[in-house]
């Protein structure tokens, strides 16, 4: 008999289905017992003779087959219920070692990262991991439409982005070799490759130190480069038509999901532009805080804070960053700025992106500029000596992403398995 | 003015546009200058007065912007060309260390990757990874209709998945990890955590010394994982519609592409299945190879022949594997064998899939018999003791499916950046 999924058993009434879940919750009364089953689509309510499951001590969360009738029931939330013919138990569950039915998870984060698997069915978190995969899917069909190509860059690298910092080390036959902390160098060599439009989902590694509720030491960027463009606002302008689609893309491909997180969707407007200088005033003007030479996670907050509250919109690109503040990649503009951007989304960093150099001078020259020596880069800079269009980029971290649209507190709860200075499993 | 692609010239017959692209060849006659621009939607003819080019010194390669009326023109190829009115030079080009506008790309291999930015410019090696990520696009959307969720799984790793050889290490805050060998490990235990049905598009690493044409050190892995399955049938049957579908996908979205290279994509049919042992008594009897204990990979080409030969089928699903010859987390079968399954293309393994053990005790036993300790896969194993379904999964080697519908000799031309033994750039 086939499996029918938990979403499809409305369609059934009266017929005789086959389900296959978890059990959920068991309630025994003396002329019958009461089981939640619950698979990827759903949860119903089963009844059993007690007799039934007399032999087989199912432990909740065990995995079972159930066979039976769907029989109206009023008294049922759905207004139906599985009258259990046969149940099979396939796989048995000890012990739990933490209760993940409850309404909420009260347990703390690290034993909800360390019982990951067990977490990850709660009614709460499961869904996170649907909305992100939305999210990602979003960001390809859009970039898809827009004739941008998926590509696949290595992570095994021979030198940092930026010049050797936070960087992984491994042994790669006798050589040193770091894991990438960014595409950047790819994707722009992509640029000169011919495809114009290149876009990447992919691991990114950072070997920094500390632990806070915003980093990650490996993480999913979703990375896109784009040529001949005029300037950095084609880029932004971009971002901003590609976040309004993969946000509509979740509205639409997770409307359970969303529901169950409590969550809604937020329109995403026409982003306004701060430029950063003006953003430090900003800081000062409306919140007192003097004397900043750059946005610290509170000047973020109250920078999201003010922009929310004078246009309405939860996002803001802060826009032409001092040439100090950004990579040799870069490209100047006058003034000591760069044609550069971060956008913050509900007061959190979320993409950074701009126009980068696209000529051999200019590069080599910015990079000695910066104090780094141009031979350590000679495979990138070489491809810019072969023609190689205007062209700029950005990266999002998906985990930030999710978080923020989600209201997750900490990032590694929209990591599946995540990876910081103290767990490495599981 | 705005940019127009060159495939949308035929639209703007009489018109006055802005084209921007790469200068692929220049002829000068006495005068008339012709020149053969590039974009990533593909070629025109520019006609210019000579005197327009006469400051410039325009070199091959060199990324231009040419502003000019599209003229109807019998001569051209395409019925068309373009007369320039002005031409700019965007990014200038340097002598050219390989000829790339040539029909064939004369070059060897090493010289290709080395120079990897300018080969991919090549008519006959751009499109290869356009027609990738159509593969990579058509399973995710395959896999998204059939329920599936895109996860991303960590490559930092605390221990390899079959026992610690063949691994790259790195230190990790003061802790030995490893790049992961495959997602196994997680896959498995989402099937524990509710999903049921997942996939991932990721790297893979393997640190093997040997350098064939099949062998890369980072590879993308297209992985699925499907719970309550009834045996490994259920994950062939899922391939072989997936694959299916994945070429009717490529062979609509890429057919320029296809065609620049002459491939056309084969029918996928119901893929033959012939289990291990029924395979070695093929080979001797009919290639006269005695004494096979495995697959070697003239026998995996000779086997391909004969399918082929016998049933017009260019794939196969060889079945039934030894015990000896599968990792410990193979669901075992009667007879020494085990529920698995590797699937030949065109004489190339280019996936290995299989039903998993899912229960605790048979898992443990069977790391032990296989001479593993359990202790070093605590947090694997600890996530069947809470109601893992059936399951079972597969994973596809994207460069290997890519070299082999493509006719590429060797698996490092399907790899944008390959890894190896020896090259760690660009």
């Amino acid at each position: 008999m086939e499996r029918t999924l938990i979403e499809d058993l409305p369609k059934c009434l009266e017929e005789q289905v086959l389900i296959k879940g978890w059990v959920e919750r068991i309630r025994e009364l003396s002329t019958v017992t009461f089981l939640i089953v619950r698979d990827r689509t759903g949860r119903v309510q089963v009844t059993a003779d007690p007799r039934l499951l007399a032999q087989l001590r199912i432990a909740t969360e065990s995995v079972v087959a159930v066979c039976g009738t769907v029989a109206p029931e009023p008294r049922a939330k759905a207004g139906y219920e599985l009258v259990a013919e046969s149940i099979d138990v396939l796989a048995g569950a000890a012990n739990l070692p933490i209760n993940i039915n409850g309404p909420v998870l009260q347990v703390p984060l690290e034993l909800i990262l360390d019982y990951r698997v067990l977490s990850l069915r709660h009614a709460r978190i499961n869904p996170i991991f649907k909305i992100q995969a939305a999210l990602v899917h979003g960001f390809q069909t859009f970039l898809n439409q827009e004739g941008f190509v998926q590509v696949f860059t290595p992570k095994i690298v021979a030198s940092g982005t930026e010049g050797g910092s936070e960087l992984f080390s491994l042994q790669y036959f006798g050589e040193t070799a770091y894991l990438g902390q960014s595409p950047q160098f790819y994707k722009q060599m992509l640029m000169g490759a011919g495809y114009e439009r290149v876009y990447e989902v992919g691991h990114v590694y950072r070997a920094e130190k500390h632990a806070t509720s915003r980093h990650l030491n490996e993480y999913v960027s979703l990375d896109l480069e784009m040529g001949f463009i005029e300037s950095e606002d084609d880029v932004m302008e971009l971002e901003n038509r590609l976040l309004a689609f993969m946000f509509n893309y979740v509205a639409e491909q997770c409307p359970r999901e969303l529901a169950a997180l409590e969550v809604e969707v937020p329109e995403v407007p026409s982003i306004p532009r701060v430029p950063f200088t003006e953003a430090l005033v900003i800081l000062e003007q409306e919140f007192g805080k003097g004397g900043l030479q750059d946005l610290d996670p509170e000047g973020e907050r109250l920078l999201c804070q003010y922009v929310r509250d004078s246009t309405g919109s939860e996002f803001v690109f802060v826009t032409d960053y001092p040439w100090e503040k950004r990579p040799m990649y870069t490209m100047p503009k006058e003034g000591g700025l760069t044609c550069s951007f971060d956008l913050l989304f509900r007061g959190l960093e979320i993409t950074t992106g701009g126009q980068r150099i696209h000529t051999y001078e200019l590069l080599a020259e910015n990079t000695r500029k910066k104090g780094l020596h141009p031979d350590a880069f000679a495979f990138y800079l070489r491809s810019f000596s072969f023609g190689m269009p205007p062209h700029g980029g950005l990266a999002i971290g998906l985990e930030r992403l999710t978080a923020q649209l989600l209201g997750l507190p900490n990032v590694r709860e929209a990591s599946l398995f995540p990876r910081d200075r103290h767990r490495l499993t599981p």
